[in-house]
């Protein structure tokens, strides 16, 4: 590819010569045919020894580039769009396997890519373009949109729902029961868990993660949002559109998130709360109460807003030594107790 | 279905017509066809705007129903029967698929379901009426007793051996090896783990949970308990009977738990500990050394006693300031001690 | 096996009668026909009841041993090579299932076994010895060495490459893209993850853990480490050799561990950072800057040097009573002050 149809194609502007690329790489890595990126400052001193044929940056870094510049008001974003346009989708597959178990009542677009191992159950529908790989199960019922990529094993228990353009990775459960039981003389009573779970167009969601059905009713992942490995939602929780949930989080039933929620790695949610727009929650957080819109949280138990907790959070390995200054301090007034009360005597 | 006979079934009170309904649903959702429940007296206010046909609550608040009541000492408990009686079973697959791999050698009940891209090892036994979904793996010699639902991809190593009525979700692995290794001068030497595992009858455990073999005798769950999704429990942990561990706990090997025991999600156990019966450990709760039976615990590392837990996180954001104003403190009793001596002097 | 076979192979003294012993077990549950072991002192109680044919221990308790001792100078360590002599592989099944699917373009040892509902994709490479249980995936072009054991339901994505002995539990994702979204006016763009995972020799995966492919070159886990069940490793992380990673670690996108390092369970660590040869983290730490090398830490968030932890950890529960005493203090101050301005007047 000519870096001037880079340029064309992602709206930057091309400084040096139109040299032929094949692929990207990071600073480091690499060599002339590739393209690089600059985007965060602090790698800047990384420019003069990478021997990249072309790096996208900013128009303020674009004269420290030894070698051809693809000058972008987004270079992250930008060298993103790049890569999509180079990366090959993961498997080679084609067809539908003769080895999958596809049920006559389930319907199937015939542009749909089934591998061997694949159980789609009677009932189901998978719209255009969906590729299932090897081992995917798809309950009864199910209905998965257009232009999905459903990775090895991943599970749909029946009558789960995904949109158009989701990705589930790996290993992923949706539609497991969510975790109910009511207490009865001789022990636990299973709630049975008959609502299901919808996830809508765009969402991505990461290896091993697990998402259960509602008790009744819908769980429900809004559109655009991204779940990273090893999260997990419990039954009915309503999550929103282009929200962020990074790994092993776990949410507890009936919770709420609103669009644009951050949650970083290991934060915990408890159940039956509100969790509004835009905030943002720092990792192994843990989230009690409701929260309200765009709002920053810090620290773990439970997690209290953020400027607040930097400045707590210094002050906790100090408590040994407060402790020993505070005894201090009630020895000495007990001194000048004494003074005081042998003065006026 | 009748209100009278559901009454009748349950052992409820019917307050109100006695007409036909045909499922369930929550007090905002359901509509005349459906039976919807009040337990919660904080959702009291939702009673009046209930389309529903019949609601299951107390004696209390049966005179605000606004339709049929049914009366009950428990109504959750009793809703969650009623929705056990209109529950279907996920799957509809049926027989034993001839695209499943089972060792002629294997002892299987003729009523067992098996799906496709089963594999039964040889030795293994399963009995009456237990359903295995698509992909299960059941390793060589397992034994897996009556009337169990086995979901897709649930992989029970060799020697597992699972009660009766028992619910595995997706994902779940039993009989993963422990993490055993011993020092050498090379590099770490793996133990290796010969014991297996064992589930007694009516546990539940939720999807992609882990229970490691042992690695010497027997990693046990005792009957009734119930676990949730994605809970990691190591080689040698005994966990008794009735238990409730809530998803993303992690229990290190060796570790004993009582009757009755609640771990809220993401709780951390350490090894060879024991925690007495009807121990509770709020959310996110680090468990660093054995229990007393019956003790409730919060806050995360170590966890403490949980009225104790109450008041100290309801002091730790003060911290910056509790800090200022014994510095604060510190110049007053300087000047203090100051103006005495010049006082003597 | 005679007590004398098991000495010369080990290396270990034989103090007693040269019996013949088939197995392994626990002081408590071994009988005369096991041999059992005492490493840590805390059991030395348990040998004189222990019924096992034969002990390992050192020489210091070797003389309180009721039968025969095997007297060793690690014992830990030689009763683990002594349950390898006695451990069977699990799974029985043998040779290269036709109930798998392998591409033809795919290079297979004929010694490998490959069990039922195996895929293989096109160009992938499997060495000499190396087993695959039911339903492993081995993506395009993946590369794995010699005498690996891969157990059920493993995913490798396409181009992992896995060295030799390379041990990988059940559920095992190896190559899901890593979470990297550029942000854009619509909402999140995916930067596609073009990189993958390279696992060295000699390292041990547990059940369900998942290791992301990197966005561009290499995530790597270093010869020798072990890694716990549910542990979750992101795009471009470097861990060294012989480190240990206990169940529900994350570890954040590039992070760099160095050797032998240990993480207990559920510590979270933050992406973009270094931590040092040798460091140790208690279990549910949090590290979000550096470490250098040989630290030890604790405490959950973020994680503070170990021996600190410790005083810290014991002050939090006295922060109520802290509080108190020095609002107490305060008062007692204003009092001395007034009494001072009273006198002086």
């Amino acid at each position: 590819m000519l870096l001037s149809e880079i340029a064309d194609s992602l709206g930057l502007i091309l400084q040096g010569n139109d040299i032929e690329v094949s692929g990207v790489n990071t600073l480091t890595d690499a060599g002339p045919e590739h393209v690089s990126f600059l985007a965060n400052p602090k790698y800047t001193e990384q420019l003069q020894d990478s021997r990249a044929g072309a790096i996208i940056t900013d128009k303020e870094h674009a004269s420290a580039v030894p070698s051809a510049a693809l000058i972008s008001a987004h270079p992250y974003l930008d060298f993103a769009r790049l890569v999509q346009m180079f990366a090959k989708p993961l498997g080679r597959f084609t067809g539908q396997s003769s080895q999958a178990v596809v049920h006559p009542q389930a319907v199937i677009h015939p542009s749909v890519v089934i591998a061997p191992f694949v159980y789609v159950g009677e009932g189901a529908h998978i719209g255009e373009g969906t590729r299932l790989f090897p081992g995917v199960h798809v309950g009864e019922d199910c209905r998965i949109g257009k232009h999905c990529t459903i990775y090895p094993r991943v599970t749909l228990m029946d009558r789960t729902r995904v949109g158009d353009n989701v990705i589930l990775h790996a290993g992923v459960v949706l539609g497991s029961d969510g975790f109910g039981f009511a207490q009865a003389g001789q022990g636990l009573v299973k709630f049975p868990q008959i609502g299901c779970v919808v996830i809508e167009d765009n969402v991505e969601i990461g290896a091993n993660t697990t998402i259960d059905r509602a008790a009744l009713g819908e769980t429900r992942i809004g559109k655009g949002t991204k779940i990273d490995n090893q999260v997990q939602i419990g039954h009915n929780v309503q999550v929103g559109e282009n929200s962020i949930i990074v790994a092993q989080v776990g949410i507890a039933g009936s919770a709420r998130l609103g669009k644009g929620v951050v949650l970083a790695g290991q934060v915990g949610v408890a159940g039956h709360l509100t969790i509004g727009d835009g905030c943002r929650v720092a990792a192994k957080g843990g989230i009690h109460s409701s929260v309200q819109p765009g709002t920053d949280l810090g620290g773990g138990m439970p997690s209290i807003e953020y400027k607040k907790y930097l400045k707590t959070v210094a002050t906790i390995p100090k408590l040994p030594e407060m402790s020993k200054r505070l005894r201090r301090l009630e020895k000495e007034i007990d001194l000048l107790k004494k003074g005081c009360s042998a003065e006026k005597s």
